[in-house]
Parts: C-alpha cells; sequence; structure tokens
C-alpha cells in the first residue's frame, strides 16, 4: 500500500511544479463539504454506518471518469500510526480534525498528492484540491470535476433552497472553501500587515496562519479564504477571492520595491542574518526557523542570494514541522528535534546551494 | 616619519606573537608614572616647560642602551589629526586622556609598538610596555631597563620616603600600573563572573573594560590591574598580579571544560550563530560585533572551529573599533560606520579562514 510514499517524501509533487505568482503565492486550493443523503453526519453516524461511507466513496472511486484523472489510493486512518498522521496534517492532506477525532476516517490521496478527499471528518466527503501558485480556478475546476463524477455515483445531501446541506451550517450552501496561502513578509516588515488583514476581513474573506484555524502564521506565511459559503455562487466566491488575492499581491510586490529602495542594507542584513543563521545553528525551534526561512525566501525572491532554490523554502517549510521530524528521525524530546531541525536545515541548505 | 605606520595597522606587530595562556590572556602591560624634578606636573606647566620636557625625552632617547632595544619614534600629538590620535587609542598605545586633554603632548614608540611613552600626560612620563599572553613579568623587565636608562640621564623627582612623585596622588610609591587583558567568555556566560570580580577586588587589584576605567567588558574582555602603588614593592604588585591572573585562568578553564561537559550542543549553537552572523550581516554595530567575536574566539579555543586563526580575532577587535574605521575608509555616520565594520569583518573572516 502507498501510505510510505505518502508520508516519507515532505514536499508532494505537486508543489515542486510552478504556478503564476509563485514568488507570493505558495499555493491555491478549494475544498468542498459534501453528504451523503441517506447517513447521518459523521459525528452522530454509528461505526457502520460511518464504514458503510467509505465503502460508497470506494465504489464513486472505482468509475473510469476518476481513473482517467490520477490512480487514487483509499487510506484508513486507523491503519496509521499517530506520526504518519501528524506527516499528513503537515503536508496539508488531512486536517488536525481527520487526524485526531474521526471515526472510521479515511483518505484518498492522488498520485501527486494534489487531490485529497477525506472521509468521515466533520462532513461525509471534503474534495480537497491543491495546486503550486496561484491556480485557484483550476483548483476549482479539478475540485468541481471530481465532485461531479462523485454526484454521479454518490446521492448526495441537497436541499433546492439551501444547496448542500453540511454538518456545520458555515459550510452551507455550496459547501465551498477556497482559500490560497501567501507569502507576505514584506507586508509584516512594513507594519502594514494589520491592515491589510483587517481590510480582507470586510470583504467576506478570512486570514488564518498556515495550519488552519486558530494557527500563528509562522514564516509570514497566511491563508486567506471565504468565510461565505451561502447565497454567492461558486463563480462569485472564486472570482471574489482571487480578485482579492491579486490586490494582496500588488501590495505586498509594492512593499518589497519600497523596502529595496529605502532599506535594501536593513533587508540585506536580515536576509544575511536569517541565511548565516540556518547555515551555523545547531539548535532551533520551528517558530525562529520559521521566521529564519522567511527572511531567505525574501532574499531569494529579491535576488539577493541566488545560491539557493526557491523550492527548498517549500521543502523546508514542512520538513522542519514536529511530526515530519519524528517520522524522519523517530522519537524525540522538544530540546532533541530542535538540533535535528537545525541538523536538517544545514544539510540541507548546503546540499541544495548550487 | 613613522606616524602613518603605527595607525596604518590595526594590529601591532608585538601582537602577531604569541605568549603563554594566549587562549585566555591576549596581552600583559606595564606602565610606570615618572615624572621629572624641575618642572611643574603638565597640568600646572606652562607650554616652554611642557615643550622642555619634551626635547629632556628626547636627550633622553639618544643614549646607546635605548637603541640597542630598539628604533624609537617621537611624535607630537599636535602633529595628528584626532583620527589618527582614536586610532592610537585602539590600539592601547595612548591613553584617551593623552588624546583629548595633553598640551604639548607625544608619544615615544618603538618599531613592533610593544613599548609606547607618553609624554605629558598626567604625568611627564608614562612608560608603557606590552607583551601577547601572559608576560607581565617580561613587560616589567622591559619597562624597569628602560626606566634605569632614563634615570641615568633624566632627574626624576623622587621622594626617600614617598617614592616616585605623580600628579595623582594614587600612583605615588612605586608608580606602577600593571595589567592583563584577558578573555572570560565561559565565566560570564556561566554566570559566575561577578562573584569572581569582586573577589578579585577584595585582594587589592581592579577590574576594567578593554579601553580603561568606565570603559564596559566589550567582548567579554576584562582587564585587571594592581590598585595599590604605595607601601608594596614592584616585585610583590607583579607577584600578586600574577598569581591572581593564574588563578582566573584556572577558574576559565574550568568553566569552558563545565560547558563543555554540560552544555556542549548550546555552546556549539552560540558560536555558530556568532560565526554565522558575523560571516553574513550587513549592518553591525562594535557592541554586537565585539560579543560576536567573543563568541566565534570561544569557538576556535574549544576546537568547534578550525578554519580561522585565533590572531583574527584580535585583529579585528580593534579593526572593528570607530576610529580605526574612519581612518581606514573616511569620515562616516555611525549608520555607515555600522555598514563598513560589517563589510570588513565578512572580508577578514573570509580571508583568513582556510
Amino acid at each position: 500500500m502507498g501510505l510510505d510514499r505518502f508520508v516519507n517524501q515532505a514536499i508532494s509533487e505537486w508543489m515542486k511544479g510552478n504556478g503564476p505568482e509563485s514568488d507570493i503565492v505558495i499555493s491555491s486550493r478549494v475544498r468542498l463539504a459534501r453528504n451523503l443523503k441517506n447517513y447521518p453526519f459523521p459525528t452522530l453516524a454509528t461505526d457502520s454506518q460511518a464504514i458503510s461511507v467509505v465503502e460508497e466513496v470506494r465504489k464513486a472511486l472505482d468509475q473510469r471518469e476518476m481513473k482517467n484523472i490520477s490512480h487514487f489510493e483509499l487510506i484508513q486512518l486507523e491503519d496509521m500510526t499517530e506520526l504518519q498522521k501528524r506527516v499528513l496534517v503537515e503536508k496539508h492532506l488531512i486536517s488536525p480534525n481527520l487526524a485526531q477525532d474521526s471515526r472510521k476516517g479515511a483518505v484518498v490521496l492522488s498520485e501527486n498528492e494534489s487531490i485529497s478527499i477525506m472521509v468521515n471528518e466533520e462532513d461525509h466527503l471534503r474534495i480537497q484540491c491543491l495546486y503550486p501558485g496561484l491556480q485557484i480556478y483550476d483548483a476549482w475546476k479539478m475540485a468541481s470535476r471530481i465532485d461531479d463524477i462523485f454526484e454521479a455515483e454518490l446521492d448526495y445531501a441537497f436541499d433546492e433552497k439551501r444547496g448542500y446541506l453540511t454538518s456545520c451550517p458555515t459550510n452551507v450552501g455550496t459547501g465551498i472553501r477556497a482559500s490560497v496561502m501567501v507569502h507576505l513578509p514584506a507586508l509584516v516588515i512594513s507594519g502594514q500587515i494589520n491592515r491589510i488583514i483587517s481590510a480582507i476581513t470586510q470583504v467576506g474573506l478570512t486570514v488564518r496562519g498556515i495550519y488552519g484555524e486558530g494557527s500563528e502564521a509562522l514564516g509570514n506565511i497566511f491563508q486567506i479564504s471565504n468565510q461565505i459559503t451561502l447565497g454567492q455562487s461558486e463563480e462569485d466566491i472564486i472570482e471574489n477571492l482571487y480578485g482579492v488575492v491579486k490586490q494582496i499581491i500588488d501590495h505586498e510586490k509594492q512593499a518589497r520595491s519600497l523596502l529595496l529602495r529605502d532599506s535594501r542594507i536593513q533587508i540585506e542584513d536580515r536576509v544575511g542574518r536569517a541565511y548565516g543563521t540556518l547555515l551555523h545553528a545547531k539548535i532551533i525551534d520551528s517558530k525562529e526557523a520559521m521566521g529564519r526561512l522567511s527572511d531567505v525566501r525574501l532574499g531569494i525572491d529579491l535576488k539577493m542570494i541566488d545560491s539557493i532554490s526557491p523550492n527548498i523554502f517549500n521543502e523546508l517549510m514542512v520538513l522542519i514541522q514536529p511530526g515530519f521530524l519524528q517520522h524522519y528521525a523517530g522519537e524525540m524530546t522538544p530540546f532533541e528535534r530542535d538540533i535535528k531541525r537545525a541538523e536538517i536545515i544545514r544539510r540541507k541548505l548546503t546540499q541544495h546551494s548550487n
């Protein structure tokens, strides 16, 4: 079975591709929440009902149209160790919720990990498509395509007036959550980020850290996603998000230009110190590491460092998370992890420098 | 004239030599305060009296015995720019006092700069001998030798009961100040330094920063010197200082061993971060630079870094001081100095790495 493949590589295949605006936009994601008419929501379902849901999904996967998209692997959460689950969370392939709370949960993963379908999370189905860079339309098209294929086989809980029914009322309607992960160091450094975030939230979008709700914006990375799922069409939701992200990209680019114009040496200093620290530190926690990696990534984008590939940043971002570190190097105390993390960063930065 | 030579090199020739205990003791210095009987102390002397004192010294230098020691250069302070004076202060060849306040002051320097005789500072004569490492006896022997040669030519102010008379009563008697400059990073890191300092002061010694009285202990460097000049023989003073310094060296060595035993990785981390920062920072003030250099020097001493020579530490310590930087690179704002300092450190560390 393919689980090993998914947990052994820190960076998903799809992430190695380059998308538009990839100096600022790390990835685009669309997730559709769907439920099956004839079963209670996962929190209320019995074990046997939950098992039946998984079997229904397995059947839906068997359709030729699905096979045309990719080979898919269905993995039951109960077949995974805690550590394997944690790694999938750190790779954004499953939610913390599915890893911790689901009974009879499962995940369906495509070959290159750009498609992940969670089964028996909060909803029966959470169809998620991930693309590198700003490709939110493509992510949505792919999610819709899978949704259509599934709908042909499965009986969705759908109400003419309310749309797709979901376990949590905030998802009712389109059941869509579209989000874009952006790296905004210049807006943070120049102190504009709070103003930007408050503007974003006023147009019906939310801003979170990289590991979802309540998580901190480590490494100056922000997830921007739609708040509203009811009363707007999917097209409107995607278009609104796309438009706002385009504006944020412009703001970040402008902030970077201003930093280069007015504070070039200070930015070079910040980037240099981050790079020197990552190359030579022997103990580093994940928060500091994310911050330093963000600085180095900015340095790469601003052509201050040309000896490392930008991809190393995306890879290290996952590689240095506690779960991945332990999967990679065995059970460790937090202090041992900080040592291992520093070692991995040193090794990767030295390997990948041209 | 030879002034250029003295201000162009950050590191005096004598400093390039290696003395005993040079992993902890940077240098040993003996200074004798002497005055001429027939002249008022410098603060009270007229210009013409001060000029006469300089001429008397010039005659004393002409003796064959002096020429056997070294070629000497007598330089009048009024022939120096402010910047040149500042450089000599930073090299410890003249005191801040001579640089700022002296009327008709002068300094006599030997070829390798290990001997410096200030004229018309607080006293008519301040004979100073500097040696690398722990060579306080040798420094004293050389100072006495010069003192004897001078005494043959000059009429010293000497009182049978009180000894050598000096401008400030704290120097009366032997007129000797012996001091040793030590690098004590492990005692600072392990939090023992305050206890050590208070113990030192209880045996009649004083502890200061590297630029004399009231100066901060930048870079974990401390000057330990005798407090008392009256009622003890020169031999006792030197012996007492030597004995105490030997004990401090033992304490520092023990603290280093303990750090290696109990906190090796933390020290490696500290050293690595300092090294990475010095190699990559673009802006650095002298206080931070001294601290980072101290960490790197500790790393060299503990064999954690083998790619740079310990001498680079002594050289950079002077090179990065404000005066030397400006002498080297022209008038600058403090901010420009911080940039230039970072540049020089990067260059030197890259040049000197094996």
